[in-house]
């Protein structure tokens, strides 16, 4: 009995991830009981994103220019490339603020389930990135999970006969966490991964 | 250094209620990769729902049509009245299907706090709705919050003189609940509404 403008915008809304049906709903209602210029705000926002962003051509970050503002500047230069599956874990990475390479996104990893081979990721272009750069060291900082890990391992042989040093993220325990609640792979690398102080 | 298309529409999510900058920023992220036609969709039911969805006249729910399939159809003519604090505890209440009579929505309660007084909700629209419909009973489903206890209190006040019938929805154990785990006040209201087998 709502009504179906509302209905249709609370199904759009569902679509999107880790909203349900309840957050969908507040959504909704929220919007319209707020001033109709800032609906358009939002509305304009999300079509822009859509116009206005494309890959970079160099990392394949997602960017409004291209190359995207890292690779065009002097960090463009460096002999460093991070490797990363998302644009969500380069923007993560960059907000630390430590690391002051090139990136060079993947767009998900190797995953014989969901049927994605390395074809299907931007790899090829990474080893092409040679031509340009002077790469000294890759960092494959993909997830430690068991597709990222492959997808790791599966660079590194790649990379290594290239005379390129490939290095990992280290494993351990999280800033803050408490050892008694950790999960044992976890320990078990930060055991691995002990360093003398 | 991500974009500025990509952060103004990560801000403009994180206005949203109930999502935060990491739900925003996945949100972002799952935007761009979605096919064109699909992001326009979504961006045009939310300029449609600021531009077509009104308040009905009657009972003050969110509706395309005016008055709202509800008030306009068989149901207008009842002669119970049920007043929710928002569209979406009317929306809540319908879903169950067992109700068979119009709404009134105050759009809010009663809240010195956030400086909500009698007159910036739609009390007066209700009393005024006797002159048009022949009321027997008005229940009140405000939230059993302290708020919405006022508020109930003070529309009873209102509609008792009226010789109107005034009813509140019953407090108690909620389906499926846990004794063990459920606050004093609910267990007091159970005990206190009891009701004979």
């Amino acid at each position: 009995m709502l009504s179906n403008t509302i209905n249709h915008l609370i199904r759009e809304l569902s679509k999107l991830p880790s909203i349900g049906e309840k957050t969908a709903m507040r959504m909704a209602y929220h919007l319209i009981a707020l001033p109709k210029s800032q609906v358009q705000s939002l509305a304009q926002s999300i079509m822009d994103v859509k116009d206005k962003v494309t890959l970079c051509s160099v990392c394949f970050n997602i960017t409004d220019i291209n190359p995207c503002s890292i690779c065009q500047g002097d960090r463009g230069k460096s002999d460093t490339i991070c490797v990363v599956e998302t644009p969500a874990h380069l923007a993560a990475l960059e907000r630390t603020g430590k690391f002051k390479g090139t990136y060079h996104v993947l767009h998900g990893v190797i995953s014989p389930l969901r049927n994605i081979s390395p074809e299907n990721l931007k790899m090829k272009e990474l080893i092409k990135r040679r031509q340009y750069n002077k790469i000294k060291e890759v960092i494959l900082a993909t997830n430690p999970t068991r597709e990222g890990e492959t997808t790791a391992i599966y660079l590194a042989k790649l990379i290594k006969p290239l005379s390129i040093k490939v290095t990992r993220l280290a494993q351990g325990i999280p800033r803050g966490g408490e050892i008694e609640y950790l999960d044992e792979s976890t320990l078990q690398s930060s055991l691995e991964g002990r360093r003398e102080l």
